[in-house]
């Protein structure tokens, strides 16, 4: 296969087509790649854009062992993926880059955990949960409030509950049972800040780490990104070289973001994903070279990138749907007329909530490019100002 | 329209599907921007990536209706198009940017000189040229050598010839003369250095100058480009200066490039693209905003973005077609192996002279950007050392 690649334009396939499949399409353009995307709905966000669509369900073993026939490396846009396909396509002799462990791992809060405590490193206090018993045990432990998660498929806050007794508790479990969620239960800790790691790493085990970013969540969403993170240079290292042992732990191929939070001080590891990430939104504009180019990359095999800021700050506000669905994109001028504002709209319906796009500036302090990307925000979110120029 | 285009994504269709359409496309995806392309060829760079791509030629009226008729704006990826149908188009309501009248200006050397001098800039000598006499007329005017120059359809070194003789004069005007080629002459001027520079413009008369780039031309073909130029800083304000006022009275809406001879110190205008164009290639990672962006943004009468560098210096370094036939697609992995270079391929077979790509570096200095993108142009070139890492 590698000789294939060598001798004419590969072809990736990507499970899925939202905004993280739309950005690595754009990537694969100067790179002369074929992309190719899997998506659920013609109008998902690379649908749109892509030249070579396929439509189907990443649950299905026949539209995915079709899709990925034409394909060279397999990779992902989402998590939502059945292991076993992937495993089937593995011993098929198709390449799939993360693996299907790798995969599996990144589906499964807590096998994480199991994973990364067995590795040493620092995770909240957590457990399985089978009944409500196994909540009240926690919290007599560790204390109220308790955290609990879904062992599977929560984003953007969904499946992440805060209980602060035995009601809540209660309450919960008898929603999730009936609906077959599989939960954790974590010490709440508290968070001075949330930050993140990006690392690519080839199959050769090549890898490269980027700076740390700083995730500025509301409500479990992620809402901005500042890099370089306002943490202590100490701090700061000791999470690259964490984020560079889960890496090799989970085996990554591709790109990783490791979600990490500070607390008291200290590091605790939160949760990976095994893919781009909105943590790595800043790289577009902000590295020199972006995550998407770099995903590509690495599922490749190809050399990797520098990652080094190409400013001294770079600040990236997620641009989410509101109440009054609002179209951000009936507004993009008032945002364009905003000096060196870069804009990533994702062609996504509006939806309260719903990430439709993010807004970057670089600048010479986080304080500054943070408060331009907000302003920029705020115009294609319908809170600006009146006077607009356009 | 200018309401339709605030309240849904516009959509902007490009006549041609070459490499300037495929890097325009990469620009458009994070605008959420609908781009069709009219190709000649399925086969062509932008073609092969582009979610909604027409079939067809653009000297067929049929052809270049129907496409417009589902494009809000109309523009460009060259200027072989007959302005008849773009008159035509206009009358009907269709927007077309530029207007047919800067393209008719665009396409017709001959016709700049006259606008140019009319208007007091400076340009070398020149006449139009019917018959050998007229050649033999300047040259006594001018001496000898003469530069002769097909009155439309030339690039890359294509139509233009130096003369250094009666014998070579008679030679050209019969070859021109049976292939119904129009020709002009002009004297010839010692080059010290060619310079150029992007204008982007909009209707409403907002415009913007990148930075002075230097053009490192052979046999005619753009090798390199350096930014900023290695000119004195009053002759780089001037060519600022006269390219916004060239862009005035061509009246070009979106991004015009001017290309200008630095001659004993002095600048001399020599012709236009009015498009995004070769000389502006640097832009995509050395600007704040691209030329690509930045002809999307004007074009659709949004507000323009910051022109300015992003690192003290910018190479790029065109990857040509050998006569070996190789393809830099082969070779990517050898080029991404040095650090920090952005390359861009174009999907185009190899041909010898052909532009199938390019690459840009940034770095502290243009001699040290100029030499890391000339050390990543040659390994696509297939003139690397043997030792590279992969």
């Amino acid at each position: 296969m590698m000789q294939v690649m060598d001798q004419s334009p590969p072809t990736v396939g990507i499970l899925g087509a939202g905004q993280l499949a739309r950005m690595t399409y754009q990537a694969s353009i100067p790179l002369g790649i074929r992309l190719s995307v899997l998506a659920e709905h013609a109008r998902d966000p690379a649908a749109l854009i892509a030249a070579s669509v396929a439509c189907g369900s990443p649950h299905s073993l026949e539209s995915v062992t079709a899709f990925a026939a034409g394909c060279d490396v397999l990779t992902f846009d989402h998590e939502l993926v059945d292991t076993s396909i992937l495993h089937t396509l593995e011993e098929a002799g198709q390449r799939v880059c993360p693996t299907a462990a790798t995969v599996a791992i990144a589906q499964d809060k807590r096998q994480q955990r199991a994973l990364f405590s067995q590795y040493g490193f620092p995770v909240p206090a957590y457990r399985p949960v089978h009944d409500v018993g196994h909540l009240l045990d926690f919290a007599n432990d560790f204390g109220w409030p308790i955290v609990v998660k879904a062992r599977r498929g929560g984003y953007d806050g969904r499946g992440v509950w805060i209980l602060d007794g035995s009601a809540a508790a209660s309450g919960l479990i008898a929603r999730t049972a009936s609906a077959g969620i599989e939960l954790l239960v974590e010490e709440w800790v508290p968070i001075e800040c949330e930050i993140a790691v990006l690392v690519a790493r080839r199959i050769s085990g090549e890898a490269v780490v980027y700076p740390v970013v700083e995730t500025v969540q509301r409500n479990g969403i992620c809402h901005e990104l500042l890099a370089p993170a306002r943490v202590e240079a100490a701090v700061a290292a000791e999470a690259r070289r964490l984020a560079l042992e889960v890496a090799n732990a989970v085996g990554v191929i591709g790109v990783m973001a490791l979600e990490l939070f500070v607390s008291d001080g200290r590091l605790l590891v939160n949760e990976i994903a095994a893919r781009p990430h909105n943590s790595g939104h800043y790289s577009i504009e902000g590295c020199v070279t972006s995550q998407f180019e770099q995903h590509l990359r690495a599922v490749l095999d190809w050399p990797l990138g520098a990652v080094d800021l190409v400013a001294p700050a770079v600040a990236t506000v997620n641009v989410l749907g509101g109440s009054d669905g609002f179209d951000p994109a009936h507004r993009l001028r008032h945002a364009l007329a905003l000096p060196g504002i870069h804009v990533h709209l994702y062609g996504k319906s509006p939806r309260p909530g719903r990430k439709l796009g993010h807004v970057t500036a670089l600048d010479q302090t986080v304080g500054r490019a943070r408060e331009r990307a907000a302003t920029a925000a705020a115009r294609l979110g319908g809170t600006a100002l009146v006077e607009v120029p356009t």
